[in-house]
């Protein structure tokens, strides 16, 4: 690498000898200062990038971007099902839809995600304002909702997220993935909008019909109450959390062992253990209420006492089968303040991890999660005014990863095409024209050749391949009589039409077949 | 401003002398050069982030980046009946959808949109590969084509691209904004696909009553005809062809000055004004085949060629009456290599342009525009494999604006709901919740108050409010009978029905307001 050193320690000198002499004037010419470095800067980038350039000749690569994948026409008809579902889930309860810009002033989404802010993928600064690719819906939301003054809205949305993650696209994570958000903000008695997300989450796994599912329910005062009862440090409550969120994955042991790493004494860390261990029901939210040492927090009572009101209303929304009550789920995000949720899927088919082996116990993927955040649109507000928000978001890409395996091997249409407007014989593309002009003009569905004269075994192999169900077949002689002929592609049984009634004898025929395949 | 000077200057002292002490050690330790200038890049930026910190505290600022916009329920509403129309369209012929990533490596974008490529938004470079923003639909189609070897393909796509422009919101103009596109990609004989296109255009354009419309068309051929035939140098085709593309927003002379300042004499200016001023339809195409000047240029004949069988097709799709030749039409990007096209609304009322004084000629906006680009795959295939494609592009930010204004006054629902779930009495709720889960179940659309005790005035208002057409009304008296009543929020209403038979007869009920609403 010829690195041209004279000319860096020339640009550097400089830059001392100009920052010397600056330094004297300081006083009358400060408000340049932050820009003149910006200058200085820019000047060694500059000089990076020709020292880079000179030898690091990269090749292009056809490719997307790492962690990012291109949707096909067949993963893009499961997608919108996918949506579809949901949205039709969404729309039964009530929503409405939003949506926002894919990056945000780079200040709104700081100090919203603890350690994961290092994730978030900024844009260069181009002159004008910092901005940042969004890192979830939820902080878009608040901020939309602080700004527009809305104190009350039952709203959706379905948009793409990013995250500077490892990618491990196997096990559907990606660096761009789809987020289906619901959310209720507003006003509201105890624990009924917290029982309606989790009636979502039910309806919306039932209805993708992924197999069996469990929910599990936790709040987050339980566990900061744990924490508290136990003689854990407030300032080792998220470190505590975090530790406690990986007991899905791994044996307490482990966690225990995080926990004192983490500076918390063994019989602090024990006792919790005891506690964030428990999973059960109504009689487990009873027993801890007759918990005569954990009773001691009043953030604990707070907790135990509405998850025991949003277990009762979840018997009424017939869900309680699927639910159970989980102190060992913490969930990452800081902004949770009461409720947490998240579902997993339970059936072994679905879970099986392509980088684990055989017969090891196989962390279950999670599907769904969320919780209550009542203080995040507060930080927002130039007056600190607080909105309520219990919210839940669909892990739609391991969805997709799951059904797009299943569907591998069938042959489901990528078109919805009707009647392929064909011709046996050459010089009949004026013809096609005229009449495929007609059935779109009709709303038909249809398609012809882009050749002129192509030949037919081509035009009736592309209905076959593409399930074409109907194909006009155009003749000279019939056209002279005033006929055309109506092919069945799957019997080949043809019939002649009067050319004036082809319309009406199509949507005829057409919604025989839609009945036929429904 | 209180600089820290010493601080500041002993930090550009103490990298001179670093760099000094390097320097000497060049030609062992070059390997890791950049990433040391990126070190003392890092340190100087830190130190202006400290210095910033402390007194040109920003304040934060509660908005959506600079261009860009949230999309309120309201107008979310517009947006999916325009989607809605739009897609039908495509898939009424035949297309298929595919998604790519919002960004895409900066070398991929590269060289693709001449002077433009300046409004792309670059991702920062946080480690790992260079990425940008899209900044149209095309070059990633292009891309995906040449990446997956894709020869014949006809899809739509419907994504947001960015570029960061100077934003003109009252006119539709943002730096994150939807494109809609269609392109037919693969083998063809002349004009089949190019003559859809229009039609496509043509369909959407109607199906979305925006008033009248006009449909320009041209060819790349034919305008480089002319400029070679008028003797203009090569090497000023495209300065002279954006200058051109002036002609609908600037008289002649205005765009002659810019021929002239582009360096075009004066003759060859006058003669290029001759032609590019013409436009008509069949009998132009015919007149410019029998101008012995023009058909000197073999391009001017092969593009005056097509476009006369492209006029026949239109003819036959029925959209002669919307479109016209006009040889002014040249399009801004550089990938275009045939027939381009472009629509304008032809209506006043639409085209008052805010920013222009009453009475004044008012710059017609384009609403959709496209056309062939036979190189653009082959830029980005390896061996450099062509294949021809032809496209449109739809664009729905003004469609939007158009739309939205219309509605302002209307009072459209932004929620589906069918049922409210009311009570005029207290201690209910439990009741509501069994009542709505079995709604829900059934697939009908319905929602309640989030609170315990609700106000039945407040109940009854939210249902007017929103278009809610039925309400149930539950009460204890009638609970115990074992009936529920059924209310007409319309007419107010009431009737009583046995409890077991609540789904069966809300059904019908809605079944009649559907088919009465449409």
């Amino acid at each position: 690498m010829n690195v041209n050193w004279t000319k860096l320690l020339r640009i550097s000198t400089s830059i001392t000898k100009s920052l010397k002499l600056r330094s004297t004037y300081a006083f009358c010419h400060h408000a340049t200062t932050v820009d003149e470095i910006d200058e200085e800067v820019s000047k060694l980038l500059e000089l990076k990038a020709k020292l880079g350039d000179g030898d690091t000749k990269t090749k292009y690569v056809l490719k997307a971007p790492k962690g990012t994948r291109d949707f096909t026409p067949k993963q893009m008809v499961i997608r919108e099902k996918v949506f579809d579902t949901i949205i039709g889930c969404f729309k039964r309860h009530g929503a409405e839809t939003i949506d926002t810009p894919v990056f945000e002033l780079k200040e709104t989404l700081t100090n919203k995600y603890g350690e994961d802010s290092k994730l978030i993928y900024d844009l260069k600064d181009q002159g004008g304002e910092m901005l940042a690719l969004r890192y979830d819906l939820t902080v878009p939301f608040a901020r939309y909702l602080a700004m527009n003054k809305i104190q009350s809205i039952k709203r959706y949305h379905i948009a793409k997220v990013y995250r500077r993650d490892q990618p491990a696209m196997t096990k559907g994570r990606y660096r761009e993935f789809y987020q289906c958000d619901f959310d209720i903000a507003g006003p509201h008695d105890s624990m009924i909008p917290d029982a309606e997300c989790l009636r979502i989450v039910y309806e919306i796994l039932s209805d993708l019909m992924l197999g069996e599912f469990k929910i599990k329910v936790n709040d987050r005062r339980i566990l900061d109450g744990v924490f508290e009862a136990c003689g854990c440090p407030t300032d080792k409550f998220r470190p505590a959390c975090s530790a406690v969120d990986k007991l899905d994955k791994l044996p307490w042991v482990d966690v225990r062992k995080e926990m004192l790493e983490k500076g918390l004494a063994e019989e602090i860390a024990d006792h919790i253990g005891h506690y964030v261990r428990m999973s059960g029901s109504h009689e487990l939210v009873n027993q801890l209420l007759n918990d005569s040492f954990l009773i001691k927090s009043k953030s604990a009572v707070a907790g135990l006492n509405d998850l025991k009101l949003l277990l009762e209303y979840l018997e009424l929304y017939n869900i309680m089968d699927k639910t159970s009550f989980d102190l060992s789920l913490a969930r990452g995000l800081d902004y949770y303040t009461g409720v947490i949720y998240e579902a997993v899927l339970t059936d072994s088919s679905v879970n099986e991890d392509p980088d684990r082996k055989k017969g090891e116990t196989v962390g279950v993927g999670s599907v769904a999660g969320g919780g209550r955040y009542d203080g995040l649109v507060g930080s927002f507000d130039p007056k600190g005014k607080s909105t309520p928000c219990v919210g839940v978001s669909i892990g739609i890409e391991r969805v997709f990863a799951i059904l797009e395996a299943r569907s591998e091997n069938s042959n489901s249409r990528t078109t919805e095409t009707e009647v392929y407007v064909a011709s046996p014989q050459k010089n009949m593309l004026k013809e096609r024209m005229k009449i495929i002009a007609e059935l779109w003009q009709a709303g038909i569905k249809a398609e012809m050749s882009n050749k002129k004269n192509p030949k037919l075994l081509n035009q009736l192999q592309h209905c076959e391949e593409n399930g074409i169900p109907v194909a006009i077949m155009i003749g000279s002689g019939e056209l002279e009589e005033g006929n055309i002929k109506i092919r069945d592609i799957k019997t080949r049984e043809e019939s002649l039409v009067p050319r004036s009634a082809m319309i009406e004898q199509l949507k005829d025929i057409l919604h025989q077949v839609r009945n036929g395949e429904s």
